[in-house]
């Protein structure tokens, strides 16, 4: 990187995760510029994503997961204000405004606050043994919880409820999981790829999985004794966990009059700039949890809380600080999750999803060994690609205990590129026997689809 | 797929390895057709690629590597005619000859012959213990004699011979590799790159190499003793590998007038149709080891002996002998060994190649962990991505533990797609601890290459 001598000015981070990764970004190619990092809570920047891996006792302890170790404002000179919940952006005069009522002005500002748990409306949910798992204090309350539980209901199996799930029932927990939706990972599987994890999550690992089934209650006296389902049934546990999902959170772009979308979230232009009235803010970015992103596939504004796209959006808006004209491209949001060893992979639409904006789409079926027959180690990989009529990718899902992410970044590039099947399949691919099979789980499912696309021709 | 009536004549196919593929390809869409598969040799098909790891004790039983297993020509309705060599191919008339004098008509030819090791002259190659590793032949000799051997030369540092290197160094044979070329892996890795592979070898695994020199004789009286090196140093040595690479094997093609190229191998059109004279032959085709490829960087023609690539003319000879047009498009050949648990993939050009065919290239390394710094198994992960000068990407080298494979595969789809490395920085890609880091080898080779390109310009 060549440091050419740039202006000071002064940036302004509101939310210490994602919104680090640009606060970074603008520091490591601008020496002079002064940073500020606004958090509204006490703690470090964790990696939350690890923290279903802590739960499992495959990480050891939480603190392993700290990505801002002492030391690490200095050394980056960058400040920090812990504790200081900015309560209002006053555009007009380039200022933030904190709880405490201290006023900084700004040259740049970023909005990166981030995502609150979405916690349903049931009774019971105040209640001792009963959490969310969002942030850094529910992980260590989970923690010592786990100790004495011999029981636990989980409350969503989406991705995050799923890692969970499968950390209690491998500590030994007789652990269910609740999903009003009709199957798991219902955003990024199908039900019938979702199946096939459910298979394994209850014959292997002993979850027990409910799908099509909704919480009534949560019941006990002072400390949670059960969960009531809607069909009466009721499950004793000690421990319950409510992960339904995450909203942005949005209330100091509200209170400051910037746009929040109809998705809930801050909408931006694809130089990640927030809006206010009619017009765009040129030096008031967003990113992470709290924005919209647009779909690659169906082009409609959605929300994609993942780590990666906030690190898209942190280059994007470093760029952008430092007078570039950086661009956020639509997302199609590749996604992998680890659960007691299995990889779910997906990227792009699934089938649910096409059908729920009316589009019509072709899939393929591939399931071949990870490996070489013949070689040690080989398990089996299950893929399902999905098409456009006319033979365009637009969606992929990935189960296998190996070799799932890359597979997935590789078609998360081909649906970018608008790529054909035809072309897909006449893509040379590495072959060696420890690694992969000549014939393998996608050029299977290729052939599948192209054989469906002649069909429906 | 749909099965239509279609109607029957005659494939001959000649050469019993991926020849095969397209007799089967052609099999499972046309029940009609009569197939006849030649084999210069009597024993089966066997997955040559998988040779090294039988050596190394790791498939315990030469026989797992069998690819047609008893019955397997009856259920697949094909007629083997085993150690019946094929002397002479009269397209005029559409028939074949066979060393005993039997004449086979045709409709469709396939001519798949292969390759032959390329044993250099080297005074003592008719000791006992010296031999090529190519044929199921060779492994079941290697084998028998890795039990008694003690100490072992491998001449040649490409795969196969490290491959080989590091079965014996783990079956506990003090091993050497003597390379004439200035580094191993000398086709697709460039020196800085093999040179993490070198350490490893030496270090860890205990192979001694020998790079930028050149073998002057093997010694012994009836049994190899040392193999002697051009700078006079001896290595005592009871088994001497030569695995100084493959050539095709065209005397049947040059018998029979068809035309083979300067690369020495037949050259074909991209409908793998071969060429006699001044036109091409609508019905004999040409595939595998035995043919030449266009390079999809250079655009020159080259050898490219590599299964997956045999696959792929497989599909596209089956498709146009089933009255499609199918074409093989330019290769980047992306390939993937595995030497003592380390990963090695490569594909497009290397800076060595480039720079032999004039070709001017910017590059990037990235070196991070395959998953987040917090998470048991992470292992480095080296990358080199190469760009030409106005930053489209045309080759890579990749080491890891894991995960090599599939990025390879993601480069090979980019380096087709004519990627630019801005394009690249803005896919998104898949972050779950377990199985990535936010910001990995990929991302930092594309950054310093951005960082090079800048200073470049």
């Amino acid at each position: 990187m060549v440091m050419v001598e740039m202006g000071g000015g002064r940036l302004i981070v509101i939310g210490g995760n994602s919104g680090l990764n640009a606060a970074l970004g603008v520091r490591k190619r601008n020496q002079n510029m002064e940073i500020h990092v606004f958090r509204a809570d006490d703690y470090g920047k964790y990696s939350t994503c690890g923290i279903p891996f802590v739960l499992a006792g495959i990480i050891k302890d939480m603190e392993e997961l700290r990505m801002d170790p002492e030391g690490f404002y200095e050394e980056n000179d960058i400040k920090l204000h812990s504790s200081e919940r900015v309560i209002r952006i006053d555009d007009d005069a380039s200022s933030i405004e904190t709880e405490s009522g201290a006023v900084y002005d700004y040259d740049n500002l970023i909005i990166a606050t981030g995502r609150m748990p979405f916690i349903p409306p049931i009774e019971g949910l105040e209640l001792d043994g009963v959490s969310a798992i969002s942030s850094y204090r529910d992980a260590l309350k989970i923690q010592k919880m786990m100790q004495t539980a011999k029981s636990a209901v989980i409350i969503g199996a989406g991705a995050i409820g799923m890692e969970v799930g499968s950390a209690f029932a491998e500590g030994g927990i007789k652990t269910s999981i609740v999903e009003a939706l009709p199957s798991i990972f219902p955003q990024t599987l199908d039900t019938d790829m979702a199946l096939i994890v459910q298979k394994y999550m209850e014959k292997i690992v002993g979850l027990k999985i409910y799908t099509s089934s909704i919480v009534k209650a949560i019941k006990g006296s002072d400390r949670v004794e059960c969960v009531l389902l809607g069909n009466g049934e009721s499950i004793p546990s000690d421990l319950v966990i409510i992960s339904t999902g995450v909203r942005p959170n949005t209330k100091l772009a509200v209170d400051s009059g910037i746009e929040v979308s109809i998705t809930g979230a801050i909408a931006t232009n694809s130089g990640m700039q927030v809006k206010k009235g009619r017009s765009y803010l040129d030096n008031v970015y967003a990113m992470g949890d709290c924005v919209e992103v647009i779909n690659g596939v169906t082009n409609r504004p959605m929300i994609l809380a993942l780590a990666s796209t906030a690190a898209l959006q942190a280059r994007v808006i470093t760029e952008n600080i430092l007078g570039g004209s950086a661009i956020l491209e639509p997302c199609v949001g590749p996604a992998a999750a680890v659960v007691s060893g299995m990889q779910v992979g997906s990227v792009g639409i699934t089938s649910n999803g096409a059908a729920a904006t009316g589009m019509k789409c072709i899939h393929g079926y591939g399931k071949a060994l990870s490996r070489s027959f013949y070689y040690p180690g080989a398990c089996e990989m299950h893929m399902k690609l999905l098409f456009t009529l006319d033979g365009r990718i637009i969606g992929a899902q990935i189960i296998s205990w190996e070799d799932v992410k890359e597979r997935t970044n590789m078609i998360c590039m081909a649906i970018k590129n608008g790529a054909h099947l035809d072309e897909l399949l006449s893509y040379e691919r590495c072959y060696t026997p420890p690694l992969s099979m000549l014939t393998d789980a996608f050029t299977l499912a290729l052939e599948d689809a192209r054989g469906n696309m002649r069909k429906n021709v």
